[in-house]
């Protein structure tokens, strides 16, 4: 079997799984979750042996140690696993909710919410991505096919072997999660293109996933986690907020995909704001990246080029702007940002107002950091990612999002 | 001007277009609408004129009667174009409805309707579509770039400088509804992949156009009204409702992607059904296609083939097949139907929830013509077009399709 085959049949067995696993009751849901958890926490020591041989190899390779951390599992993160699991069992589950209404036809049509059907996930290093997302979209009714990095290939196929049995022992179809064996750059095509038999495809990963993604894929897709964020300090701010905001969006997490990459600086605080920013973005060895003016301000930034504004560093660099107005600041961001979340700090009730309304991202705030863009921190109990299309939804993806729609009419023989 | 670059010209235009189109009332984009309506009839006879260069040119490059009929505009055509745009103002515009909550971290969050921001759509003939597309996006707040037929370019051209002068006379920008002046397919690809500035595409046309766009777009696409619909009659229908529901969902209207293609019949009422069936279709020079036991029952049916089953003729043409129970019905329908609507007749409430239940198409009805899958039908007012994916919406599409969401955050200096 070509590796194309190989991925059309884990499709095609998913995809027939899928229509059994979408009639399946809420408990029945549940409880294959809590059981999962139960089979995980039994297989401790064959989970961690698997992930000791993803280690040795990515360390051979030359793997970062922040990548080698992110890779590995232990006892203490196997169980924070299974505990995300039984949360997931604990949340609402939204297959089944909707509406109803009589139409003056006679008709009485309700319009519910239904599984997607197969789900195609395509993920890089971190394991706890694979339970997440076999979680998520079987509580949601959903067969999934997982595609996960090749760094973590043997602890992958020990997890879904662990899950394939948690379906079969509850009663389910072990296809309902799938993992496709090949990391060559060829599967993830294959799973790109698999129009008719993967429903939606949600990458989860850098720039290069997503541009093979947009150049290859023909089945409908989520984009998600692109965040060029900004934060625009204006004029009426108050400066010890901004700082406050401006350290903790950029630096608490800067790997994060809702980390700042960019502060914006109206001109008539910026001699104030900046280098006591400078000074506080010391302590994090923050890079400085500034227009000419910043540069004048702070004395050990460096130029920033026109790339700068458009990079979503997801380190510790930061871009600034000194602009003239808050037009000049919106018009920025809505030039250059992802449209994942911005933020300004003001005192002003009208700028916070033009802000919210002319900025087009998925979530604007107002005195508050980016870093709340989060499925959890919404209230959304759980999160398979943060869309930055407008599409479908847009912003934190709770279980909803894995849910589609359908009109279901009852009528008495009624002809138009 | 390459075509490639008059396309990008006109998307740019109608992005910035749409920053401020996205801020306008509800009362100013009605008024643009009544405003556009009023200046329709003023303008007749220059329509009816640009209208008649059409016809003549397409009457000359052999075009169908029917499809002149299509292209055709009169005085009461253009009465009926103007009542339409007066309903779309009268409806409810969904931009800026949503809901509100705090969380424990003291975070106001939002979630609110905005506009999708720039919607390209790519259609046939029927100049009443250059309307009403533009109609809908305007209500919600969006620009629109038309891609229209070559046969109806004139038409399309003296209706767009009538919307472009409407828009100016009420204060908003001209560039909100945007024309393609090229009708060549190169300009049709060139829109597909605007991206960045096409936020979504809608085709509206045949199998041709969506396997165009399956193949080159890169935009966000919501594919529309491909109907492989079916009747199923159980072996509890009440014979007389399914004979009446199958000459209306077959004959009232068969070029609309509601209509239905093939009737599954239970092989124990066959006999009683298909030889009715057929006596009443001879009234509408239907052709059946059957299955061997159909092709027994029915004298004149002619054999169908596997290809006949996968088929949307849009045509006084149908296929049949005899199935052994509900479960083949239900097998038949997910594997050949374009999940648009299908339809059981029975009266078994078992077999209609199964039916309900496991079907996985858009519209499911019991005891109902598939016909009345309609946005007006289903009490939306209007209707963009018949979506049959999974994501973003599904089934009629009204004016809450064209927005997506936003979430509003308004912290007090709040950190995570």
């Amino acid at each position: 079997m070509t590796i194309n085959e190989e991925v059309r049949l884990l499709c095609t067995n998913a995809k027939e799984a899928s229509l059994k696993l979408a009639l399946a009751t809420t408990e029945k849901k549940n409880s294959v979750l809590l059981c999962i958890a139960e089979k995980l926490k039994e297989s401790k020591d064959e989970l961690i042996a698997a992930n000791e041989r993803d280690i040795a190899a990515a360390d051979a390779n030359g793997v970062p140690k922040t990548m080698l951390d992110r890779l590995k599992i232990n006892s203490e993160r196997i169980d924070a696993i299974c505990a995300s699991l039984s949360d997931v069992a604990s949340l609402e589950d939204p297959v089944g909710k909707g509406e109803s209404w009589t139409r003056p036809s006679g008709l009485d049509i309700s319009r519910v919410r239904v599984p997607i059907g197969v789900v195609a996930i395509i993920y890089e290093a971190r394991p706890n991505v694979t339970v997440d997302s076999a979680a998520l979209c079987l509580k949601t009714g959903n067969a999934v096919v997982l595609r996960g990095g090749k760094e973590a290939i043997h602890t992958n196929t020990a997890i879904v072997g662990i899950i394939k049995n948690a379906l079969d022992e509850c009663g389910l179809d072990p296809h309902c999660v799938e993992l496709v064996a090949s990391t060559d750059r060829e599967s993830s095509v294959a799973l790109m293109t698999m129009r008719g038999l993967v429903d939606v495809l949600i990458p989860r990963g850098g720039k290069g996933l997503i541009k093979s993604v947009v150049e290859n894929a023909t089945v409908p897709v989520i984009e998600t986690g692109a965040g060029n964020c900004h934060l625009y300090v204006d004029e009426s701010a108050d400066m010890d907020m901004a700082l406050k905001i401006a350290i903790n969006a950029k630096c608490s997490r800067p790997s994060v995909c809702n980390a700042i990459e960019t502060i914006l600086v109206h001109a008539s605080v910026a001699a104030k704001f900046l280098p006591a920013f400078a000074l506080e973005a010391k302590k994090y060895d923050l890079q400085i990246r500034g227009c000419a003016k910043t540069c004048v301000l702070v004395s050990d930034a460096v130029e920033a080029t026109e790339e700068d504004f458009a990079t979503e560093y997801n380190d510790f660099i930061v871009a600034v702007r000194v602009v003239d107005s808050i037009s000049d600041a919106i018009s920025h961001i809505n030039k250059y940002s992802t449209a994942h979340s911005e933020a300004i700090v003001t005192k002003d009730p009208a700028n916070a107002e033009r802000f919210l309304n002319e900025v087009n991202s998925a979530a604007v705030y107002v005195n508050a950091s980016t870093r709340f863009t989060d499925g959890g921190e919404f209230g959304f109990g759980a999160e398979i990612g943060i869309s930055t299309q407008k599409l479908h939804v847009r912003g934190p993806m709770g279980l909803a999002a894995l849910t589609t729609e359908k009109y279901l009419i009852k009528g008495n023989g009624s002809i138009r």
